[in-house]
């Protein structure tokens, strides 16, 4: 095979991976293709968290299509398993199943884990390679990895302002900034994140949903507020809809506690930080709770802190095509920002209309994550 | 002729007239096409002010090319002129060479002449027809077409800002909040304008020369300055560069104005207004002194004063990938603007990377001037 042919398989298997996307989380999206002289014999991907794994997949169209795969390529963007999880490891179905080459896109970022899968397979004899199309197999999951590799969640934060980068009016007013399109294009983001996480203040200003609300039947992210004294009251409207909801707080066990308990919502306590919660506990909970992507919709204080605490991988700004002027609310509170020279710098990666909006898509420039997509 | 061909020959003609896309100033862009038996016998256009217009040297061409233009069809971008200004008017040019058809994209857009190049044709017994890609046509000259129309030029808003609206820190300093290529940029800007427009106050802070730095040899825009009470300085950098400073005041004559006009400037009194000069008062006297295009480089105060007056046709906003934070100075001061409700209404006509900044251009949704480009 030649580098152009690895290549090539690759990218199908990477085609592949993506057709698990809404479905796979927690677990990564994987895709799987075996070629045996230079013919596809078999693909296969993740579809969700719970069902066979790419491989298997893989293997099971092998034997459909060409009678197994015994001396076939394997090409799988991610490093198999070698370890027992929901299903049995992936290293052990391809070496009983003859394969005889393991083409890896990258090696599983899990520090606990990374290379064993391929030693498992290279004891067995069989060839093993990775780094293939590494970067596009890293992007499949931006989340995994970054949870992975950081123990937090990929953060992405979510925006919209008028062209003065303003949120709202000088009267506090700000429905609607953005036009339908823009607002169906944060229900997509809210459905490939595990969870969408806001602030205290602003469900209390706007009681807000949370959900995802799209055509069609969808798996609700996981609702998170950050309510450092447990002010969140039991009629909130996110607590009466299908899907769960987390509260972090400071606040220690007590009757309102019990009472958001009793209306559903589960709580998490966390220690405070500067100006409300520490971030960090909150992402170090988020990762515990399984989530690889959250999506963060806040006000300005909250936004800002997120910001601040170098907690954002990705900003998602819908510019509205308006202008608010100087009275209206700033698009992120930054106290400590004061000089010119200390402003953030960002790289801007995308930008397109989305109805009558432009959404601007930027990281900063200093959380370089090889795994964000 | 079908309409198929009619449009086929006019946007030749646009194609031609885009030659003289620097040079016509005060003048418009135009464009000629002379066809015969479905043949192009002579291309020309208007390649600088006091030069031959588009259809004398269209004619010229089909004389070298045919032997001359008896019996043709011409296509010209606007409605020939009938009168004599610093050349012979074309409409008698057009019926001496025998054009049997005249196809007009647009009519004069001067109210006092509209209609009567065509209607000087049609009493000779020229066929003639306007209006064929019109605003293709129209688009050559919105500065042209404002300035004939509205009696004021076309007024485009340059700004920079950061992602998050702010155009420079909360210590003053915005050196250089955008990249090379977005600088040069504004040079082309400044080339395409007939004035480049700022206020005292940006003068004194950072004394700018507002001319064109790029490689080659550039008609200089006449620099204009709003100087409310006269505090320009003798000193002021732009009096030394080649070109003409031009300072609206409302100050009387006196020796500050007596100093400054032997300096180099030229000076023009207007009435005050709200907070500076009459704004509506110094694009009159703008328009007589034949400027079509403006380009205003301005601080938030005299930028928001612009677009409250409704004297704004296109906002071009450089966005550069950095967060300056809320203690930023803000992309327009509009004091005026504190409801949500009241927020002013663009449409966002292109976004593009320049370098690694982003330029939106913007129209305000309330300013449709059919002659915009």
């Amino acid at each position: 095979m030649t580098a152009a042919d690895d290549a090539r398989y690759m990218a199908r298997a990477i085609g592949l991976a993506r057709r698990g996307w809404h479905g796979t989380p927690p677990n990564p999206r994987v895709g799987c293709v075996l070629v045996r002289d230079g013919e596809i014999i078999g693909e296969g991907w993740h579809a969700a968290a719970g069902k066979a794994h790419a491989e298997v997949n893989a293997l099971e169209d092998a034997r459909a299509r060409a009678g197994g795969a015994a001396g076939a390529t394997a090409y799988v963007t991610l490093e198999p398993c070698s370890h027992y999880g929901r299903t049995a490891p992936c290293t052990g179905v391809l070496i009983e199943a003859g394969v005889r080459r393991v083409v890896a896109g990258m090696i599983d970022p899990n520090p606990q884990v990374a290379g064993n899968g391929l030693a498992t397979l290279q004891a067995a004899g069989t060839d093993t390679e990775s780094g293939v199309l590494e970067n596009d197999c890293a992007a499949l999951n931006p989340g995994f990895v970054c949870r992975m590799r950081y123990r937090r969640p990929r953060v992405r934060l979510k925006l919209a302002a008028s062209l003065d980068g303003r949120t709202a009016g000088a009267d506090g007013q700000s429905q609607w900034i953005t036009g339908p399109a823009a607002r169906d294009d944060v229900h997509r983001l809210r459905a490939e994140s595990g969870a969408v996480l806001t602030g205290i203040d602003s469900v209390l200003a706007d009681d807000p949903s949370l959900n995802v609300r799209l055509p069609g039947d969808w798996r609700q992210p996981l609702r998170v507020v950050l309510d450092t004294r447990l002010r969140l009251p039991v009629t909130a409207r996110m607590l009466g809809l299908p899907g769960r909801t987390l509260v972090f707080t400071a606040a220690p066990a007590g009757p309102a506690w019990d009472a958001l308990a009793v209306a559903g919502a589960a709580l998490e306590r966390v220690p405070a930080g500067t100006g409300g919660l520490d971030l960090a506990a909150v992402m170090t909970g988020l990762a515990e709770a399984q989530i690889n992507d959250v999506l963060v919709e806040a006000g300005p204080t909250l936004a800002g802190a997120f910001l601040d605490a170098g907690l954002v991988d990705e900003l998602v700004v819908y510019l509205a095509p308006s202008i608010i002027g100087d009275g209206g609310r700033p698009l992120l509170a930054m106290p400590g920002l004061t000089r010119f020279a200390d402003r953030r710098a960002l790289s801007i990666v995308d930008m397109r209309a989305v109805g009558d909006d432009w959404r601007v898509t930027a990281r900063p420039a200093d959380t370089a994550d090889p795994g964000r997509g």
